[in-house]
């Protein structure tokens, strides 16, 4: 919080009653007091906007019917009073104008992944960005969690040597089952809803986005294999063999197929001196293994944890931290990046990192798609990490 | 929240900054939505509680140097901007006096454990609250995870037959190596800070209230084994036998002085025809073992979770929830008796189990210091579960 | 052992002083006293052959110094003193040869993995062992583990439903840090000694029988992508994705350059209606997984224990079992076969699945080299379950 | 094996034709090739000794119906054709004959605990044994295991520091819903059969002797609470608090009431730098922690292996090895003993452990028959270790 206890205003536009996502948004924004909301478009229901807001105990006139008549109405606020920054969890569809329109408006933006849908989407967003003062922040959370940090850290510190492998696994088994008329399951079968790919892009791109903020490699080819539970829908599974620049390979696997499995993401990364290995279910463990000694389990509170993964911690080691607050520490960290009117320091992916994911998953459909069994990546650069760290030369 | 969008109006009284625990209130009693803080007395040093009360953005004349203004000072606004509800974050020695004057202020009470410190102050306050209409919440955190409250339904449902064996352990190592003029040592030692008690106390006091919770065993007798680093100081370590009305056994191990250990806190209940096992860093998990059947990893969102057990739930399984979203969950559940004026359904434990907590303690001394072998228990009776469940007759 | 007490009598090939696979052939025969080692052919270094034949007490007259020999001279000593079985435990190079050999002879066969080195080698066998009454048996060893057994008789009794993705991994270090002139390495790296490749031929038939083993599914058509450390060099990594007959997908993935696993085997199979996990590093545990119900941890002695299963423990539950007993189980399978003449209730892979293993080898191979994404399988039909069961269709 | 390849012979009395510990001592002896069984008197029933004696393959005229016998005949011998070591498998009662015949024979002896049921029996063989030259082995079969030794040797070099704490458990649910009548309760209820204890004789002493060989520390005093299930029967559970000689405190919890709990030991031995822990339903991992360093999983293969660690591990890292391989561990120990003539660096618990765990199973049903809290420990002194190291002084 600043030094006179100003909380940083925020808006919000989607996530109205019964969705969890904004639930878990709110939580996540105010658990360090860094932040308040104060205005909302909740929803394209007015209803349903009106009693959100409501709920949430909203000054009635900052409760909006229409997330575009937000960003006007909130502009023109006395400047201490008006948002510091918007919070989309609309439906993807409608990521890319909510945040346009914020940006306009010259509100910093947190942003639900996927960014957006299209790479000229992207690039709009990308150039607007170029030309305002204001930040963008990608929710992908699993960056938020200290280990993870650490994990980036070791690999920047050189601590496992030169990489040579990298493994990520994101499967679960929420889609086996579903009735091709629920609503999730068209949801995510619609391309208008969720773009060219509904399992690379829902968690692929965590995937994705999780290699390159610990490793900051780049891909120079892959080879996909996307696979559809029932012909003719978007992708349930898949499969990517990646070639790393500098020579390291990858593998990335995800499946909605994979009856008992629950929110199974882990990744490792193997290097010529030592690995890690970290799971998403047991958050607050890092496995760090180097050649010829005993396993080491790293968590918060041990040795030399780095600056990063130490800011990310909020209680003493062996009290549980969990997902809230992995998502909690991307806004205190934005928060500060904020305040501070410097975003170098905060670890919080950003459009370029949005850009890449978008990318990613286009590159997989068109891959997957593809007879030929490499398939060679255009543009593919990490650059949430200074150029001279981590990178394979 | 209530329909109107109205949030319980919370008071502190202690917890400035800089104390870790007043942090983790605050962000416990806000997670939900349910409860706003507005009026703070964070400590006895005026300029510090100025500058917390400022740092949270506290309205300056519900800032207060002297905890018992506070009381006044709230009690005389309208009725719908008053305090709902106290937090009482201060150092032991002070709970029994703001305790007090919260209740005959008309405030609910949230309070940190130990309740009080003698059997005499914890007397007072029974009485005082048999004839007050307020609340009384005591902070065992523990009963907030949904894993205790579901092995409590297993149990109170039979579902491990006849309880023979209790098994409970709370270990760390954070007293080994601590300078004698530390101040977290000269103030765990000292009686008039800890009471009589600074191990069994302040662990201990967790392990007999877990076993109450799921089990509502009645203790008929004790042999308990007290040990201090330093000869003349308070215990840091403790070994209690346990022999239960009805004939089941227990053992209870608690030591500040295990190296390696962190926050290592278990339980284990064995029936005649199942057990549960249940480890605090690993929360998520609760093990259900029936004779003769592969072993259950019974966890949020599967199968036939209790109802106690899934509205203590907030992500969906596969995500991790911690030590924070246990917490939020008392004062959910105290919110919910607070504004139901129903605390019969609240699962948050009450003064009696803080008088239970409190006779436990002085028990395990006055056994420890005996030749004898056994120490029969006066009074000791679970009261949380309504009498006819889980009881061993 | 048979009801006269009489032990099978076994001869060795190979497995002289110092060869730690010797070794472990000789203790898993001999573990459950229904074998015993006779004569051996240790080594083509005579001293050495000589010195292993006398640390282990054999007759000086039946230690060979040619293993051409031994086939010969066996089989011209009386009925009930002659050779029932030969354990191949020689280099890779010379299976065929000894195996050819043994078999006409009229002996048994064990034979290490790989069977042979080409296809056109393993067709001879094949051949050879439909005109000879005599049985041949592949160690592949995790086939021994009860918990591999009852993974296949869960699939097999359709308690998974249809089997939509299979994940294997095998993964070491064991290759990093080796200097190029290493005899271990360069044993590798040399074709005439490993065959056509080296990790797939080496750990990734292991992964391509227990696919087999537990699930008979059959694939159609794979795309691989082999990697060596060095240019030049076999194989040192492999990424195998697969599609088989009936629609179901798999993903085999092994390396030897992962730095930090130690021999880290695991598989998992996932249908429509269950999961199962196995790790060889906890062979005793297999993960059952079903959908909406709590995880459950099958372990030996629990529940409905398949007889495959129950006839491969020795020891009761909680009494760790492990690779050594899983491989007696091998010969205690065989050995059973042998006394009954009856090969058809006896797990052990046999000379089809040796084919089979030859041929997934050659087709990752080709496969790898290939630009096409997808090559087709010629030919692969699992053939130890009967055709009936646990097939897609 | 000796130079000469000649194999120790070992007689065998008791484990009969459906005896599961004469099974495993036959595959624990024999599975390192050192030892093979020539004789025995299998049971006391005729047709049975000669049966199993005729299925074990044996010389039919070294099969004894009479173990008495058997030390005669054997004795007679030729020097190199005679019995070297006699293994005693028989119910506990008769163990105290059979070791005095076979000592008196001169013959080494490996015997299943416990060594005897009385105080007097155990000094009548420590007597025996001062003066005949031959070896007395007792079989605790978790001080095989590799980790259990590297603990030892962590201990003993100091790398814990000075020991504060040891804890061991061993629970199983064996004897919950065993009718009164069924032979393995009857057994174990029968002061004839088991001794003056049933649960603390039979996984208690495994804990003794457990915390004797890896602290070498010596008990002062005890407080004890053995139980009964049923009243009037042998103990099923126990609970000893012991303060060892030095001022460390342990603690000593077993039961055969715990549904759910399989073999279920685990020993944490807490230092003032360091902790082990071990389980031995894990036996391949040893957790080794350190103030404020990242816990280390240490296993075979890894790091400073100590010599007797070392020598416990036969196969590869990652491949397992379990309990039958303990067990072989004690008499691949006991056998080098014999060859070298000198028990000075073998590590199979002798007859002064045996003493002392009966002493221990004594003073344990005498202080929980107290109504006084603590019981004094009269001689408690461990001696596997020299004197001069592990010694708390």
């Amino acid at each position: 919080m600043g030094a006179d206890g100003r909380k940083l205003k925020m808006g919000m536009v989607g996530g109205g009653a019964g969705a969890f996502i904004g639930h878990v948004h709110r939580r996540a924004a105010e658990l360090d007091g860094e932040i308040e909301l104060v205005a909302g478009a909740f929803s394209s229901q007015p209803e349903k906007a009106q009693k959100s807001a409501q709920e949430l105990g909203l000054d009635p006139e900052r409760s909006y019917l229409d997330w575009s008549q937000m960003m006007i109405s909130e502009g023109t606020r006395p400047v201490d009073d008006r948002l510091d920054l918007v919070a989309i969890v609309t439906p993807n569809h409608l990521h890319f104008p909510v945040a346009k329109a914020a940006i306009e408006a010259g509100f910093h933006v947190m942003c639900e992944k996927p960014m957006v849908r299209t790479i000229e989407e992207a690039e709009t967003l990308c150039s607007l960005l170029e030309e305002r003062q204001v930040f963008f922040g990608l929710c992908h959370t699993y960056t938020g969690y200290p280990m993870i940090r650490q994990a980036r850290a070791l690999v920047q510190n050189g601590r496992l040597g030169r990489i040579n492998r990298v493994v990520v696994n994101y499967t679960h088994g929420n889609m086996v089952g579903v009735a091709a008329n629920e609503m999730r399951r068209r949801w995510r079968a619609d391309p208008e809803k969720s773009g060219i790919s509904n399992a690379m892009g829902d968690i692929g791109t965590h995937c994705h986005n999780l290699i390159s903020f610990i490793t900051n490699l780049s891909q120079s080819e892959i080879c996909a294999d996307l696979h559809a539970a029932q012909p003719g829908e978007l992708d349930n599974e898949g499969t990517v063999l990646v070639n790393f620049e500098g020579g390291a390979k990858g593998l990335i696997h995800v499946s909605q197929l994979c009856v008992g499995d629950v929110n199974n993401l882990w990744i490792k990364v193997h290097g010529d001196e030592g690995s890690i290995e970290w799971k998403q279910t047991e958050p607050e463990t890092l496995w760090f293994r180097q050649a010829g000694k005993p396993a080491s389990m790293i968590n918060r509170g041990f040795g030399d944890l780095s600056e990063e993964a130490s800011r990310a911690s909020r209680l003493p080691p062996g009290h549980p931290e969990g997902f809230i607050e992995a998502f909690a520490t991307l806004y205190a960290d934005f928060a500060k990046a904020i305040r501070s009117d410097d975003r170098s320091m905060c670890l919080v992916p950003d459009q370029k990192d949005g850009m890449r994911g978008i990318r990613f998953v286009h590159d997989c459909v068109a891959a997957s798609q593809s007879p030929t069994k490499w398939h060679a990546i255009a543009i593919e650069q990490a650059v949430t990490l200074p150029k001279e760290n981590g990178k394979q030369t």
